[in-house]
């Protein structure tokens, strides 16, 4: 049994990945850790999950030592020199936080006013978008686990990008996600008062997550790639939708568009590309690590319209950590992750 | 005191028309229609209005017979006989449905599958649409009422494209709705444990309130405006969120953009242009006539973001409506719409 | 016009008031108060207020000087001090928090850990229940509110134990609230990923309304009343249902408890007995003042099962003191809230 | 690996049972059966299965024929002849209908107005509620599942009533319920618009789990237990949660209920008594078999609080179905069903 350590355990994301590895075959939680909670179990923040996961919230140091692999689910800028203490003790590290995510330091800058404190770290990471970089996260030993929008719109593009099919100028991703993406701390706008019955954008235009969309969509396609990204909060718990909307290329087709999916995604598991006359829903991936997508096509302006649906907790975090430590530790990638969604 | 009927009226249009003339200082609700439910007073479909309007429900013609003014919220096809009979009637129309709002036949066969019955009743109808085309409306004697997607678009792009600010191609327009916007009549994508906590695309690039935003966009510009529009299914009763984008025209800046809409909307009592900073919710229009916009900068791309939110029902449905019905009857413009949206 | 001033204004209950009295016909909104948000303009913290409540919040002092009567919306305690600069300065003042609700100190003593700081103030004071109070409110110039679940419970149940119908002995009321009730301040439990989807018991058998409602009903029957009462939080923003449970006195029977219930509410504008049959619900009283009530009898057990529904906000707080603040000075009652609840 | 067939496999309880099943160490879906979806795959009713359940629904005998075990979530009435073609075919039968339930046929004829077809069947049937009669579970050949509120208030009460500790007179259970209770076919009620911020009482005092209720406590405690029964319906999709309310004895303590809930519950892994302080919430038991109880007291009138809170579709259907399965089979009780609740 693989050992693992989650350090921020309390919040959306470390508590949803102690839920997934709880049901792991090949591993098993050695420890949580919190700095806000030391000293609570973990069931006293979440009732839930009360004699079925009451174990303490203890320091970085014990988790790193109790675990083979450890996941941090931190605040953007805490998880560096965490990273260089795992790799000092030998250990594996997912970093579900933002701190790895981008290649160029200048991007990292530019978007988290920070810099990057062990630059060889930053040459290490692999970035842990399996159905895209698989081949990188194999045997890697510190993954950078993409953003929740970062994963969910890639995922809907790359196809038809790739192949050539559509203009990589003029695109347009417009997301809504469930407010667990913005985390457990009780603000004014994430009250049920407020957010209940509502619907707005936020941060159009200059959400962190497009840089490293970007970046995606470069390494896929060879090439730049440009797009206007707006997120919107949505009144639910759990989802991210994506709709994204990039012109088709002089004579492609909606055949070809389909096949070039797929090409890439058919033998994916966690990729279900929706038969023609469905479109994904948000509704349909809750709780589980699926990628739903449906293709749509605009005739009149020859415009395509490809929407992604996933659970910004699980395929947007914590079940593709799981996912990325499955093919660092060589196990069945799906492991522990083959629940089904449920239907309601 | 202006006596209105309300054919239709168990509808959810219909039924908020009737709240909303409960209020109006200078109409009244003089008799209420319905097919499915005659002969049973309005307060037993809606509770809410027990002994506050249990006006039972009656035939058209008796509507038509009580009222000065007739209001149609009907399933498409079913106004322009209606009109007729007002017509000879001699009393004022406004339909809220979808059979007098596209100007061109060959738009109507194309998106309704239907045809101009009486070809002059659709010369003499005028598209209600006040903001843009208050001029028409005054003293007019049968009005299209806008669609509710088509009311959102229109509003939160105008002011932009007419003054060249933003190019007419390429724009998209994605919104997403309440679910009151797909009636009363339960079905299993609106059954609430199947919408309770999705969020998904529908008739994405074919929705038919399409060509009624590009006439309507074309009638502003003097120019042929084409536009991809998604519409979305929101987990909400109330409310429409319209994310525009188009590209700014070379040397436009946002300034310019802003001194456009103040200059359009500077004015207008039902559209809240809000200061730099906000996005437009759909909670804060709720229940209210009131569109509010924002507008937002893609600087990287060049991207011009416009945000409308207004509610489905009222702004985008009956509250226009009474708004109409005001400017064909020289009262205050104003005159029954004037409560505050709640604050949650 | 009746010139009213909000301390507190920022809270729930104190916007909610400040929405109710701009559509007052004989009273307007004069000065609104905040301690939190001196400064800032109302519509900055409601943006549902935007160009329509622009008022900036200004000290107590401040309101007291510009209004004829004071509506204060404070947490527990703070109110006696305000009420004594009232009566100084010869305003009238409705208080919406707890400090004068309850007439025997020790009762404030042992639920509030309070004491009466002015005793010739609580001596002068009239509990707010119009339905079961009004002559002694008419003409008042100090008005004690009466909580959400206190005007809710009372209504159920006062014509059944008034008429001797039913047991006063062994009551149990069992109610939910929506979550404005527990105001404004994100907390970890109303944070809209924790709330959504759940329901729990808070405060059971001990919530500081449970005094009050006993108070009610002794003064309405004459003798001691005690009952057992538990409240929920909803996942729902508006609303609280009142289900009450008390024994038929031996040979009573529906048809007397329905004459009963008709003679006491039967010529109340906001009390809206239901026909047999219906079932009182939140949501049509929502945004209104009307408290429904419907009554049911388990004929086995020989239980009366009186349920009320009301909006916290309104008749449960805001509505209500308007309601109160008409009386006092000799207007139409229901003036400023006539206004029909939404059907949806 | 047990073969298990699911006739009514589209309804919601069907379809909760097919997910679980999916899951399960020891079982498989063999078959499933609808007659209003013949020739459909599953998945085409719930895209959430898209690719995970893609069966198609095929006739009764075929699920018989394919099956160990039939498991029927089918509306009453209807499960008695399945039952005997099971028997016939010795197959073991889960009805998780109403069929089977109440052991009185005069009950049966009273509250759901049918008879007995087959007597010998109901003699041999046995209820499945393996918290209380686990005994008779084990090797039984025909099980009915409880109702879910019937699941819900008697494990509530049961240990308080068993001891003598609380009266068996003067019950209150008053209980709510998310909407997947009603069902899948969409009505109005349901419909999101009318049930989203909507709470209402049903049935009151007349709903048919209170003689099943009612069934139980007497089996447990040897006496006539009568009890006052009121569900309401929740805009949530899930849950229930039963506020029970009885005397306590006299002389009665809460450490002596507390002791007797540790005795009675201490070694169930399916029910969860939570500590002093805790109330049992909805949200903490979704997607699994759990059964939280929090025990409060109101000392004034000394009134035992005991509530408790389950998933409708598992702990009150589908997962007891299973974990009634694993009894009759002699597998781990809990096979399949320990899956950690979402915190979110």
């Amino acid at each position: 049994m693989i050992r693992a350590g989650v350090v921020g355990a309390t919040g959306y994301a470390g508590a949803e990945l102690v839920r997934l590895l709880s049901g792991h075959p090949g591993a098993q939680v050695a420890a949580v850790g919190s700095r806000s909670s030391a000293g609570k179990p973990l069931s006293e923040i979440y009732p839930a999950y009360y004699r079925l996961c009451d174990k303490v919230c203890g320091p970085e140091d014990e988790v790193i030592a109790k675990s083979d692999v450890v996941f941090a689910a931190l605040p953007s800028g805490l998880s560096q020199e965490l990273a260089a203490k795992c790799r000092e003790a030998g250990k594996a590290f997912v970093d579900m936080g933002a701190d790895f995510r981008l290649k160029r330091e200048e991007d990292y800058q530019t978007w988290y006013k920070g810099k990057f404190v062990f630059p060889d770290l930053h040459e290490e990471a692999v970035y842990g978008l399996p159905e895209l970089f698989r081949g990188k996260i194999r045997g890697g030993k510190l993954v950078a686990n993409p953003g929740c929008y970062a994963t969910a719109v890639p995922l809907a593009l790359a196809p038809a990008l790739e192949a050539g099919l559509a203009s990589s100028e003029g695109i347009v991703a417009d997301c809504a996600s469930g407010v667990t993406g913005s985390g457990r701390k009780p603000t004014q706008n994430t009250h049920f008062a407020e957010l209940n019955e509502s619907m707005t954008a936020y941060k159009a235009g200059c959400h962190r997550h497009t840089p490293e969309m970007e970046q995606t969509l470069r390494a896929v396609t060879g090439k730049d790639v440009s797009l206007t990204f707006v997120p919107h909060l949505l009144p639910v718990s759990r989802g991210i939708l994506a709709t994204c909307y990039a012109r088709l290329a002089p004579g492609a087709t909606m055949e070809q568009v389909r096949a070039a999916y797929e090409a890439r995604y058919g033998k994916e598991f966690f990729i279900r590309l929706l038969p023609e006359g469905r479109a994904a829903d948000i509704k349909n991936v809750r709780l589980s690590n699926f990628c739903d997508i449906s293709l749509h096509l605009d005739r009149r302006t020859g415009t395509l319209i490809a929407v992604s649906a996933l659970d910004n907790m699980v395929k947007g975090a914590a079940g593709q950590a799981v996912q990325n430590m499955n093919l660092m530790f060589g196990l069945e990638e799906t492991a522990g992750l083959t629940a089904m969604p449920p239907a309601f």
